[in-house]
C-alpha cells in the first residue's frame, strides 16, 4: 500500500529537528504593518511593549530582518518530549475517496494540550523564566491555549493565571481541570479580581464573558503586578515565529522523501497554525525558488480574509490592546451563537494579512456542517478525532482531492491537522444528533461592525 | 541531556514493527487452566465457543502451542496508522526525582481511543469481517474499550453495538459521542432491548447498571442474532496475544540501543496491557534466557492478585459467561463507590494468574490518592495527562526510582503508560479539590464474595 516507499508516518530524528525558528518577515518585501499605540496612533516601541511582553519576546515581535533565530536548548529539550510531530500520509483517506491525489497531514495533536499551541507557549514561558519573572497571565476561550500555557509554566515553575471566558469555564469544566492539574489558577471572566472586570460586571451584570474581556483582565493583571507579563497564543509575529517549527519539520520530512507539495492548506483563526505551517514554503515562494498554492480556510461564520477589510483595528473587543493592521470584521464582530467550529477571532495575523493582500495566498470559507461531515469522514478512516478548527482544513483537502479524482491529476496535498477534538464533543453530539445548523453573517452585519473601526492615520 | 545517546522517544521504523504476535502460552510449562462450561464443568470446546466468538479467534483462544502467529496485512496496515507507539525516556521525570535510575515508558495513548485497547479491537474486528459477519457486540464501562472497538468496526464497515453501563452512559456522555461519531450504536445497560436486561430492570427498577449486566446483554444479542459475535477487550488469551505487540515493540526499541531493563511495571485490571507489555520479556524468563523483575500494580480497592484467591470463577457478575481459573475477589465483588482509578475487574487473566501463581511475577496494590499524586507529578514534568489506570504503574515506577535514589543503584525501569486521561477529568477534579478518598475492602468483605465462588470440579 505504501507507494513511493513513503511510510504511513514520517518521523524525523532528533538530529533532523529544527535548531532555529524561521522568521518569515525577513523574506517579505512588503513588511507587515507595525502595531500602533491606540493613544498616539504611532508605531509601538520596544519600550512601550516591555511592560506587557517580556524583553526577548518584544525583540522577536519587532525583528523584521533576522531570517533564523536559534531555538534555545531548554526549549528544544521540551520540544523533544512531544515533537517531532508526525507527517502522516493519509493512505486510508485517499483510498476511501478514490482519488489519485496524495494527501499528507502534519498532526500537531499528540500532546496533552491537544494542539500546536504548545509550540509557542513553551517559548513564551521560557523567556519569561529567563527574565526572572514570577509568572504570566493570559486569556483563554475554549481552553486550548490556556492548557498549553499551563503545561509550559508548570515545566518552568512559573505562576500561570488564566482568565477563562465565563461561559466556557462553566460549560467546559474539563479543560479547566487540565489547567488546574498543571497548577494554573483559572478565573472565570469577567471577574471581581480586576478593575476592568468589575466595571464590565457593573455594566452587564448577567454577562457570560468574551475573549476580548478576558484579554483586558489578563493585560491589567500583568501590567499591575510586578514580575508578571501577558502572553498571547496567536496573531502576534512572535507566535508565528515559534510556530514555524511546524512548517520546518514538514518541509524536512517531505524533502527526505523527495516530495514536493502542490497545495498547502491550513485553517485560519488568528493565524498561528497557518503562519507556522506555511512559513518555509512561503519563504521559497517569496524568494522565487518554488511555487505552491497556499490556501487559508476560515469559518463562513467568521470570514475575516474572505469578507473582512484590510485596516487597522483593535485586537480585543475591549479596545485596550495595540492596533494591528489586518483583515478584520471589526473588533465588535461576534460570530453567531450557533457557531461551534472555533476560529472565532475577528481579525488575522498582520503578517498573513500582508501576504494575502500581496497575492501570495488564497483564502476560502466553509460552513460548519460541512466541516463536521469532513471531520467524521476523516475520523472514521484515519482514526484521529480531529478538532473542529483542524477540520476546516480537512474539508478543503478532501474537496481538492475530489477535484483531482475528476481531473485525474495526481496532486500532492499537505494540510495542517492542528489538534484533537476530545474537548469538543458537545459540538460533535449536536452534529451526530442532526441539530447543527449554519449561520452566515449578512453583508449588513459585517458592514455595521466594520463601520466601527478605529480611525487612525495611515502610515 | 541524552545520556547513552538515547533519544527522548524511540520510534521504530515500519520495517521494525512486529510481523507476528507472540503467544506467551507456548513457552509456559504450566499452561493456564482452560475455560469451563458453567453447565457441565468441562473444558469448553471450539464448537461450544463458536456461537460466541468468531472462528479464528476461537482458534487463537485455544492455541497453547504456536509461539508466533502472523499479523495479517490488513491489521498491520491499521497498526501503521497509530503505531509504532513511542518508547519514551523519562529524562524530565528522572531529573525531577533526582534518581540515578533510568526510566522508560511505552506510551499507548496516542490514538483516538486513548489507550492500548485498539490493538486487540482491530484484530477482533478484522477476523469478524473476514468471516463475513455483519457485526459485533460488546460491553463498555467508562468507554475505553467501546471507543476502540467503534473505531475498529468503522474501519472495516462492521456494525457495532455497545452496551454501556448506564451510570457511565449518563455521566460520561463524551465517550458515548466518540463512539457515535465512529458509527456505533450505544445502548445504556440494563436496557429493554434484551431479555436479560428486561429481567434485571424488573427486579431492580432503579439500577444504574454494572459491567456484568452489560456483558450479559451483549452476549445475548450476539448469540441471538445471525451474523453477530461477541467481543471482549481484556482477560482472554486472544486479547493478550494481540496486545503482545506492545511488548514486542518495546523489546525491539530497547534492543536497538542495547538497553536491558531491570524492572518492568504494568497496571493490571483484567490483564490486557500487562500481559501484552511483559510478553516477550516473560518469554525469555520462562525459557531461562534472561531475568527481570516484573511487577503488576493493582488498585487497593480491587486487589485480585494481592488479596484474591486462585480459583474458578465467572467472568461476569451475571454468571452466564464461561468459568475461568484466575485470581479473583469473587464475581459478586464490587469496588467501593468512591473508587475512580479504573481497573475494577474482580478477576485476572488466566495466563497471568498462572504465571503469578508459579512465581514468575510480583504484584502490589496502591491507593488511589497516591495514584493521582503520581499522575499529577508525571503530567507536570512529562507533559502527558495519564489515565488513572496507567497512573498505577507510574506510582510504582516513581517509588522504585526513589529507592534507587536511596541506594544509588542505576536500575533501568520500564513501565506501560496505557493511555490518556482526557475522559477522567471528573476524577482529576475530585483530586484537585482535595475530595478524593481511599477505601480498602475489609477482609470480611472479600471473604464474603469469595464464599460465593461457584463450585466446580478441579480438573
Amino acid at each position: 500500500m505504501a507507494e513511493n516507499n513513503v511510510p504511513y508516518k514520517i518521523y524525523l530524528t532528533e538530529d533532523e529537528m529544527p535548531k532555529a525558528w524561521y522568521n518569515l518577515r525577513a523574506d517579505m518585501k512588503n513588511k507587515p504593518a507595525p502595531l500602533l499605540n491606540p493613544g498616539t496612533g504611532k508605531p509601538l516601541t520596544a519600550e512601550e511593549l516591555s511592560p506587557i511582553f517580556c524583553d526577548e519576546l518584544v525583540k522577536q515581535e519587532l525583528d523584521e530582518t533576522t531570517p533564523f533565530i536559534d531555538i534555545p536548548d531548554e526549549i528544544r529539550n521540551f520540544y523533544k518530549m512531544y515533537r517531532p510531530s508526525p507527517l502522516v500520509r493519509a493512505y486510508c483517506l485517499e483510498q476511501k475517496l478514490g482519488t489519485p491525489a496524495k494527501i499528507y497531514y502534519k498532526f500537531e495533536g499528540n500532546n496533552t494540550s491537544g494542539s500546536h499551541k504548545l509550540n509557542s507557549a513553551i517559548a513564551q514561558a521560557y523567556y519569561a523564566k529567563k527574565q526572572g519573572l514570577k509568572g504570566v497571565t493570559t486569556e483563554t476561550g475554549a481552553g486550548q491555549w490556556g492548557t498549553a500555557l499551563s503545561m509550559a509554566c508548570s515545566y518552568f515553575d512559573l505562576d500561570c493565571k488564566v482568565f477563562m471566558v465565563k461561559v466556557s469555564y462553566e460549560q467546559k469544566p474539563f479543560r479547566r481541570e487540565v489547567m488546574r492539574t498543571y497548577g494554573a489558577s483559572v478565573v472565570p471572566s469577567p471577574s471581581e479580581t480586576t478593575e476592568v472586570g468589575k466595571k464590565i460586571l457593573a455594566e452587564h451584570p448577567g454577562t457570560t464573558g468574551s475573549l476580548g474581556c478576558a484579554i483586558s483582565e489578563a493585560v491589567e493583571v500583568a501590567t499591575r503586578n510586578p514580575g508578571y507579563r501577558y502572553v498571547l497564543g496567536s496573531v502576534l509575529n512572535q507566535v508565528l515565529l515559534h510556530q514555524s517549527v511546524i512548517g520546518l519539520e514538514t518541509k524536512t520530512a517531505l524533502d527526505k522523501y523527495g516530495i514536493k507539495p502542490d497545495i498547502i492548506i491550513g485553517c485560519a483563526g488568528g493565524g498561528s497554525n497557518l503562519g507556522g505551517l506555511i512559513a518555509p514554503f512561503m519563504g521559497e515562494k517569496l524568494r522565487g525558488e518554488a511555487d505552491y498554492r497556499i490556501i487559508a480556510v476560515e469559518p463562513a461564520s467568521c470570514p475575516s480574509f474572505t469578507r473582512g477589510t484590510y485596516a487597522y483595528d483593535f485586537c480585543d473587543t475591549g479596545m485596550i490592546c495595540p492596533l494591528a493592521k489586518m483583515y478584520t470584521l471589526g473588533s465588535s464582530f461576534i460570530p453567531s451563537a450557533n457557531h461551534a467550529g472555533g476560529l472565532r477571532f475577528h481579525g488575522m495575523s498582520s503578517t498573513l494579512s500582508q501576504l494575502y493582500h500581496d497575492g501570495y495566498m488564497e483564502a476560502t470559507s466553509v460552513e460548519q456542517t460541512s466541516v463536521f461531515a469532513a471531520a467524521e469522514q476523516f475520523a472514521r478512516v484515519e482514526g484521529i478525532l480531529p478538532a473542529p478548527e483542524s477540520s476546516h482544513a480537512i474539508r478543503v483537502a478532501i474537496d481538492e482531492a475530489l477535484k483531482c479524482k475528476e481531473t485525474g491529476e495526481e496532486k500532492t496535498i499537505v494540510f495542517g491537522l492542528t489538534g484533537t477534538g476530545y474537548f469538543d464533543l458537545v459540538a460533535y453530539q449536536k452534529y451526530n444528533d442532526g441539530e447543527m445548523t449554519d449561520t452566515i453573517p449578512t453583508d449588513e452585519e459585517i458592514a455595521a461592525s466594520i463601520a466601527k473601526l478605529p480611525k487612525v492615520p495611515e502610515i
